[in-house]
């Protein structure tokens, strides 16, 4: 059993083992041009994988890189790409235990590690969604809204990945390739429930993702609404008085109390009571 | 016929009957770690199945919990989280008719209970809808849009437990495992039929809450529109009044009926028309 | 050929039946527990199927009752819910005509009865949803967004019988059961396409239903749009006249034509001047 | 080889040839009754198809007629309504090509003439969807809105009849029955292919008119929102010099520069600079 | 092996090709009606196929032409549109290539072109999207909202391209027809992974445009409530001030302050004060 660690696609030592081993060539085109979808392929001799490492940026965005796997039934070939820490540190621990496992065992087991590193990315989502609904409710600002959108395209991508993980996972699980060993097919199964599960879980927080937006658009028509009604109120309040003491500024005779001593106390007190009847009409029609 | 209650996973009594009745470790790993959905494996010698408890705060939050069951030929282990109500409840009720009961039928009663405790909950949040479309229509306030967007998320995550519990009744229903005897495939039927009316019910409930927040956002629209008018129907009778005294204000010669004894009768009447003319014309012009 | 009307499910006459035909206990509370969705089942020696009528009251609400049948070699039972008008009413004339009949019979004939009492109520659905959508293109007003939202409960009351009820006939349709003889298998494929002509008609409505809403929200923004055009041009016409005229009634030296015995006249006509200008700058940018 | 035309499903001919060629009463009964979705069924020695053809009345409104055929071993019977202008013209054509042709030929003909003469309506709608939303984007009135819906509704029942013409088109062409001869089937998976573009043309038109209305809610929010702009700019305009000008009109000492001859001048400026710094400061903020 | 390049399906070329080879009628017409989806059919001795090509003009509209193919056992015919440089520059490339080549390998090369050639067109309108997402987010012009949705008519009918290109692939990859040699079948597997990556691609981007329209609506809404905040605050400063003011320009008697020679200091000052007790009131109220 070899263990051939490819650390960078375009190493020549990948075009000799692909001679030696009889790796088609359209599977060594995918491991350089790699963009790919997370796929797995039974070809004669041997199973070619491509699985999707994900890391988050320290912005929310996500980064998704590859992994290739070639298992054969003496050798395994992983291809990694040249800077990605997730894999580096998966393949790193999956060798520290390698020692006297069949090609198989460590096939799942570098599978299983990509699936749990995952976990922690939606993780972070979670926690993300969950600030931002209380943000939106409270505050709903545009920084807001441009965050939602960001966290929505970073679960689409994940969705993408997990979506087509899942489908490598359900191929492996049902597979009767001589490859993998009968007694591997629970371990199987087991990382196709994780990716399912994971799956789940993505799409519940794209639907409480839909959600914010909609807790955005409605906490802005409710504060406009809010706004408005200062407005009729500072309307109801000031434009009696306003009327009242315009008219009281015209010059033209026969103006009531204009003679009076007590002119301004009345004159004060119609438009008081002109305000607070208006104030009055306006909450008996339910308008605030 | 055995029946093992464990009560806390952490117990070492379940390694030794694992290792008594060669349960895989993964099953035992699943007991352990508890972020199983739910649902149903058969292994050689023994059928292990994952359910889900739900109960309801009193803050409408929502709790899953896990009860986990290995059904061999002649054993049948329970693994309950250690502070669970539901899981304790319904076992102690099975416990008291178990006596004479083959595995298979006490692994029914027991998954009977446990899908008949979802339906409190279901009718809970029936009430909760009802109460949110009334509030909304009424008084669209932010409270209620938050609450709206808790039960959508307790919603999510029932209908998440009932998918999978509906797979598991499905799988129990078509199974051919011969732990489980012919006669009892009605009763397992009635099952599955039963998880997937509150599906469905639950699926309505997810569409009535969507209907909720149309109702928020139109009620919000609607009454944003409704002050609009009041406001514009303020500005209507007040700015013909304000103009006009304020015309009556200025310093300027030849303002007429200015020496008139009448004065102010005369321009108060124009003031009067005025306005009514222009809310003659609003009102044709069906602007309110 | 028996045919047994049990108009009570409590009737104990149920039990006795019950015992005589073997029907099976899960069947007997079906029909007492009246929770069910409409199904068929095939038992040994019987069928059991459990139907829905639906009747529309006054006020739009939507009530769904049960009918339960067993058909047996040589009996039909039929349990209806006590105070059901429109089973009673199917059964009756069912009955009318039952003379010769064969048990399949009268089975397809009561279940044509019941899937033809759909088709008023959908009819009902069909005018209130016209009628919705004319008055919330005219005048959005709160009452018809509650209705829309009350004939959308209906609505998914209805489709969910609906779906079931279709469920069942394709049952029927494709039963191999030798209780329904061959001859009456165009007439089951009949009762299929029947229901599933109604399903269609139910998705059309809730389509037409969830466009309503969609009427609803862009009238009401419309008029909103409206009512601040009318604002505007309320502003537009009268703030110039209010700050001319305040203007002059200053307390200052040096007002332009303050002594020109046409004053009046020139200050008016920079009003007017001022006022048409704004309007017309204000057309000529599209604002209204 | 016999055609025989029945131009009123009331005609008594009808039954005579039911009678002749041992039609199934529920095949007659549909001719009759004729509210049937289309769709196609095989009985003993004849095949009963019932196919819907499409008008567009000059209020864009769309009417749904009904053709029924029955094709025999020597038979071919059309059905058709009495007034349908378009079944008139299609039986007209294939009547005229008719001489020396099989039954089969002469029913994938009329099939075809169907199918084809739904493109026109197609295409009506096509125009119609592009016309609207341009006008939505430029003008959103409430007839564009309502001219929206009344297409949606139409779309929704032409999507209906195209949805079950494919499914006849699709058991047609998978028919193993011998009344249509081997060498048809290339054509009838022609006209399937036919209907199955038009359908998803369909559901582009669908899509877009979704879009439409999408246009339209953002074309009057986005017209509110530069109504507003006006209106604050009028008011950021209008309130400092009203506020300084009613300042000045007070009736109390100590006003500065009262009794200055440049007073005018000099409150001018101060007006004319507050209002210019309001305007800064708003498009400082970004408010406009 | 003969490769007949026919530039123009008008060609009697074409024709003739038809009558030597024995090509189905339907297909020549389809050739030159060109109004089909992509396919694949076989027939007997040939396969014929329907691609598309896709091209974006520099005002984002998308050109959709058609080039087909008949691929016999010693023959290939390929039959474009007169005016398609896609294609044109696709069979170019192959030509160049072809000596020696198989018929099959002269297919796959001239399906993967055409597949090919979708990518620079998927990228041009992920560059679309990203600018119409910081556009709208920023300023939601009327111009993006028309630009959004002539984006979205592209997307749906490059779907419709992909949908239908991905049938093709799909069944050319399980075909077992004998004039495709297995060795081909990795290559065409590639293809159709090829373009099930492209149509994931434009479900994303279609997803994410759907994200731009709500960013737009979210947009103008907050603007929205941000002017009429402005107007509130505005009203705010402004209506004591003012209702103060006129109160002291009225013809009354006995207003306070009136004949202190501070009155104007007193009178701003309660002004001062009132304006700032009525935005401190605002703002504990949470109302900006």
């Amino acid at each position: 059993m070899e263990w051939h660690e490819i650390r960078d696609p375009k190493d020549p030592e990948l075009d000799r083992l692909a001679t030696r081993h009889h790796l088609h060539p359209l599977h060594i085109e995918d491991c350089r041009h790699r963009n790919q979808n997370a796929k797995v392929e039974e070809s004669s001799g041997y199973l070619f994988a491509v699985l999707k490492t994900v890391e988050v940026a320290a912005d929310d965005e996500v980064t998704v890189k590859e992994l290739d796997m070639f298992l054969g039934r003496d050798f395994l070939i992983t291809v990694e790409e040249p800077d990605c820490a997730a894999s580096r540190s998966i393949l790193a621990q999956v060798r520290a235990a390698a020692a006297g496992q069949r090609g198989d065992q460590l096939f799942y087991r570098i599978t299983d590690g990509i699936v749990d590193s995952y976990l922690p990315v939606l993780d972070h989502f979670s926690e993300v969604i969950d600030q931002l609904e209380d943000q939106v409710l409270d505050r709903p600002t545009s920084e807001a809204l441009s965050r939602i959108f960001e966290t929505k395209r970073s679960l689409i991508l994940l969705r993408r990945v997990l979506v087509n993980t899942r489908d490598v996972a359900g191929h492996l699980q049902r597979t009767e390739c001589e490859l993998i060993q009968r007694e591997m097919w629970p371990f199987l199964r087991d990382v196709y429930d994780h990716v399912a599960r994971n799956l789940d879980l993505v799409e519940m927080q794209r639907d409480l993702l839909t959600g914010s937006l909609d807790i955005y658009l409605s906490s802005v028509a409710n504060r406009t609404n809010q706004v408005m009604k200062v407005l009729t109120v500072l309307g109801t309040i000031a434009l009696p008085a306003l009327v009242i003491s315009s008219f009281y500024g015209m010059n033209v005779k026969g103006l009531p109390w204009i003679d009076s001593p007590h002119g301004m106390a009345i004159v004060s007190a119609v438009m008081a009571v002109t305000t607070v009847v208006l104030l009055v009409i306006l909450r008996m029609m339910r308008w605030f």
